[in-house]
């Protein structure tokens, strides 16, 4: 199971204040808490910094290399910006967030996978637009899986990323993801998945319980990554307890360590 | 999704203080309380009565029909009891809890399932015991589906139980009765599954979460029908909530209705 921490993100209104005033005692407290609390990856996204997001992500990956070891997450649409936050990361193997089956965007990416020798998120996306079914998802899985493995990354470093659409505004889209990764899980059976949480209960009451209970059915069909909020106690006490229940946790020692720790209060 | 309510069983305590007063109001408003929180089907257990169980199913049949119209599971293991409790039935199809691939048991309940045109719980076991992995479960599945369809019984009134360990004595229980579910519906898409939930977490902390989660998990890869305690609001909220991420609640109409009812407080 991988845990990407979501939160130093500048969509988010205290990150954008702590980034603009270069508060680095605040970006490397979240960053640190993101990893005590279980993150194994610390994503970086400044992409709302459109005039200066390069020197800003040069500023974040520094910054939060002085507070923690974990391996980061760099995330941009910008390669520049990629590159930037790439070259500088010391600890571990780096993950780019992400690729996608989109011409441009491909061409762009690949030659820093391949440099950095990351791990990758794939959006499982051309340049079609977004994918509707769980055959769209696994025929552009295929394109993706031949293109990525025939330049020389290793199919345990992908993690495809199924986009997630509200089930409010269309009924399947939750089954739809579901079935995708059954499909591409048995055909590519070394590859990983990740998904972001939010988007499956928009525009429904209770979204962070809908967003639990999604992450329990993805990964009882194979999902394992996440790009969430670590901090969150619900939702960190969900996937221990999916894992004990899926065989993934000997003699119970996560469970009961969570339990202890009282992620379940 | 069948929902049997699991209430009226005389191992409860306050059950079997009403059944020996012959307390029929009490009973009566259990029954009702459970239908009104959205049971299908409402059991009905008397074998702690080990002395006049007959008579007791009796009494129970005809005080839970004064008091709902909704069908019964008769739940037995005893062959008598079963006749006495089928032979009463009023309301809808009754179902009979439960046959298994066990030579008597089978031969002793079959008739009764023909007889009486019942849906029929069939225990995943037979005369060699409990079932360890999920081609145990498939080979005693297809032995009960030839010798159930053979006689006449339509699949779509077989619920199979895979009879579910815990994963605190056994660390893949729970994915192997995932597993078993996955191999029985690619093979057998038309019947059903059922399941009771209090084991798969026994012997470790904060089990009705456990057991809540192991909803989600089964109803992921296709079980429909649960015996449990309707009026327990977080189970059925669970429910609820995984049928519009699965895609089996139109326009959210199930869920919403339920966050109105204050499921989700």
């Amino acid at each position: 199971m991988l845990i990407i921490g979501e939160l130093i993100n500048t969509s988010r209104k205290a990150i954008n204040e702590a980034v603009e005033k270069r508060d680095a005692g605040y970006i490397q407290k979240i960053a640190r808490e993101q990893v005590e609390a279980g993150a194994n990856y610390v994503d970086v996204n400044c992409g709302t910094m459109v005039y200066n997001e390069v020197e800003t992500m040069e500023w974040l990956v520094n910054t939060i290399q002085e507070a923690t070891e974990a391996p980061l997450c760099i995330d941009s649409p910008n390669p520049k910006a990629l590159e930037a936050g790439l070259a500088l990361c010391k600890y571990g193997q780096p993950m780019i967030n992400s690729i996608s089956d989109e011409k441009e965007r491909f061409e762009a990416v690949l030659p820093l996978i391949l440099k950095y020798k990351t791990k990758i998120v794939a959006l499982l996306m051309d340049d079609t637009g977004m994918p509707e079914t769980g055959d769209d998802r696994f025929r552009v899985a295929g394109s993706l899986y031949a293109k990525l493995t025939g330049a020389g990354v290793p199919e345990g470093d992908i993690y495809f990323d199924p986009l997630v659409k509200p089930v409010s505004s269309v009924d399947k889209a939750g089954l739809e993801v579901l079935e995708s990764i059954r499909l591409i899980k048995e055909r590519y059976p070394n590859v990983h998945f990740t998904c972001g949480l939010s988007n499956v209960s928009y525009g429904l009451p209770n979204r962070i319980y809908l967003n639990s209970l999604f992450v329990v059915q993805t990964m009882t069909v194979g999902m394992d990554g996440y790009i969430l909020n670590p901090t969150d106690k619900r939702m960190m006490g969900v996937i221990y307890a999916s894992q004990v229940l899926l065989g993934q946790d000997s003699y119970c020692m996560g469970y009961l360590t969570a339990y202890r720790k009282g992620l379940y209060e």
